[in-house]
């Protein structure tokens, strides 16, 4: 049965598009009477969602186009290269696919990011729909236009900033989503809070369990609400040169992270987690919020499944790989750390920091591996 | 010595740049001061224009970025693809390059779409300047924003519409072009008469000679009329969905005699020069124009130094073999040929014809090979 519990509109003047939140929506064919026309549809999706989504949305999607097909991708990040990018283009020219032809990503984050640049180089850009069946790349990806693949030199480092012409965020899909990879999804939530709206912050205290335990209502409006908050700094900045930077709250250590125990080992989300942790106490150590603050933002983090504290990256000088990873990092200028700090709950401000206080906060807030 | 003898601004809102033709510019370092700053510039080039000019340019960007690069790549149209569109990918990387970055496309055609891409897509975007040393890439590639890749099955079919911030359009690096690449390049200067302006057609006819002879006011005057032309089809239809195709006036025969001649064999241009007389005499058999406009059109061609008819691509079935390779152009639109017509001399049309009628011009305009 379908139901559309919300509807947020993306407004970027001849870009904007629709997010709609509910259920049902990937295998209902009247949702799609709205996309672009054209003679061929392409579904482009991985191996572990293929056999769960792929037959619905192809069925859906009949109805409106004469042509649709699937091109079946192997699931993982270290798949999010040119290589796989290129079965993607293949297919498209093997099969004569022109310049209206519509592609549609159903998958999570990797899927999105992939799909999204080949819609983008394809022809010099053909239309694009997002189904993102991860909670992270409902909150994460549905707004932003980002999409990239991975180079060997470093994540997401070739792409475009390239808007889908329609977003479906299916709650039904997150039922066959591992509970690791739902807490994964809920830290890019949790961020919203400390850096836009601590009135969402409460909310999200008074509803973690009933998110955990995939709670239709609950899960639409914690998607709805990331997506306006996200829409309204994107809206700001759109490319990216100052504001939009505050959506990295916790990013900076968490890719960190990421890098350090080497991409696969922690999930994106998890980093996140442990890193927004990090960036609250490097926050407090700047005397831009207090410890009650610290304390409900790592609770909340905790309640929601994830990981408080990072890992060891090196057992000599654990503060020296923490800051050598995030010195690469593609926000850093000129190898100067931008941090996403809080200036106050609610509100984001980007800054430096000295390493010595940066070295103190790694001390605190990492375990030693067991 | 630097004379800049036309600027030509092309208004894209905040994506609008500068195109400037004259002397001694892309070794004039203060020219440059107008360019984005950066802590790194890297110039993108190949293993033809480096020994000529590289050295030049290197030192005028001295002045305004601390660290100067290059990026050498070979040289042909068969190196346009991904391995070596990542080349400049691994070098960026590997160099550390931020996103402020600035790549300076010198060379041809090739080497600016390749840059163009590769700064579109480089961490989702960093700055370009476009230096093209071509006669051909100084009309053609200033303007429009159009970057690309090829694919194994089909030319520019991976790319990006990515404006640069500057264009110099130096006439000093035609000094090195063989004649055989300068008349490639009239081409599509030629085009542009017919299409949209026969002032400036008749100022061809007078000057056809002065131009070959590279009298350098006459090649200023040529570059610029043929930008501003380009300029104003292109600002009515940025993204190609309609008026901009005429600008393809000669290219639908151009590039079936490419592609059926195996790429490489036919200059580019020289596919254009055939390919415009075979669109006059379709012209004139749906009774658009007159046999006086083909036969002066066609003396114009034969001036610049260009084929004027076609080559046999099938001895058993010419026109069939050109047909199909018209069909699979990038403008077809589910097989359906989409010609740029004129219809009257200075006003182009896009459409259809029947098949028999387009065998007859092949039949009409092609010489069997000797």
């Amino acid at each position: 049965m379908t139901e559309i519990l919300h509807r947020v509109g993306i407004d970027l003047g001849d870009r904007s598009y629709p997010i709609l939140i509910g259920s049902g929506l990937l295998s209902n064919s009247a949702i799609f009477a709205q996309c672009p026309k054209a003679t061929q549809a392409v579904i482009v999706t991985n191996t572990t969602v293929a056999p769960l989504y792929a037959a619905q949305l192809q069925a859906a999607l009949a109805a409106h186009y004469p042509q649709v097909r699937q091109v079946v991708l192997p699931d993982g990040e270290a798949f999010k290269d040119w290589a796989t990018l290129n079965q993607i283009f293949d297919h498209l020219l093997g099969h004569g696919c022109d310049r209206k032809t519509v592609l549609f990503a159903l998958g999570g984050g990797v899927i999105g990011d992939m799909t999204g640049f080949a819609a983008a180089s394809y022809m010099r850009g053909v239309p694009f729909v997002q189904i993102p069946t991860t909670l992270l790349s409902q909150v994460d990806s549905s707004v932003g236009g980002k999409t990239a693949i991975n180079h060997p030199l470093g994540k997401n480092m070739i792409g475009a900033f390239y808007q889908p012409r329609l977003v479906l965020c299916d709650l039904d899909s997150l039922a066959t989503l591992p509970a690791k990879e739902l807490s994964a999804g809920l830290a890019e939530v949790i961020k919203y809070g400390p850096i836009a709206d601590m009135a969402f912050f409460t909310w999200l205290e008074q509803h973690m369990d009933a998110l955990r335990q995939q709670d239709r209502a609950a899960l639409a409006q914690a998607v709805k609400r990331s997506v306006e908050i996200k829409a309204w700094v994107v809206g700001q900045d759109e490319k990216e040169s100052g504001l939009r930077a505050i959506l990295n709250f916790g990013h900076t250590f968490g890719h960190a992270i990421e890098a350090g125990m080497g991409y696969g080992h922690w999930l994106h989300g998890e980093g996140v987690g442990a890193g927004m942790v990090m960036a609250a106490h490097l926050s407090q150590r700047l005397g831009l919020v207090d410890a009650h603050f610290v304390a409900r933002l790592t609770r909340l983090i905790e309640r929601a499944g994830l990981p408080t504290r990072g890992p060891v990256l090196d057992a000599q000088d654990n503060a020296g790989a923490y800051l050598s990873h995030m010195r690469v990092d593609k926000k850093a200028e000129a190898g100067d750390i931008r941090f996403v700090l809080i200036d106050g709950p609610g509100k984001a401000v980007l800054r430096s920091a000295p390493d010595a206080l940066v070295r103190e906060v790694i001390a605190t807030c990492c375990t030693p591996a067991a």
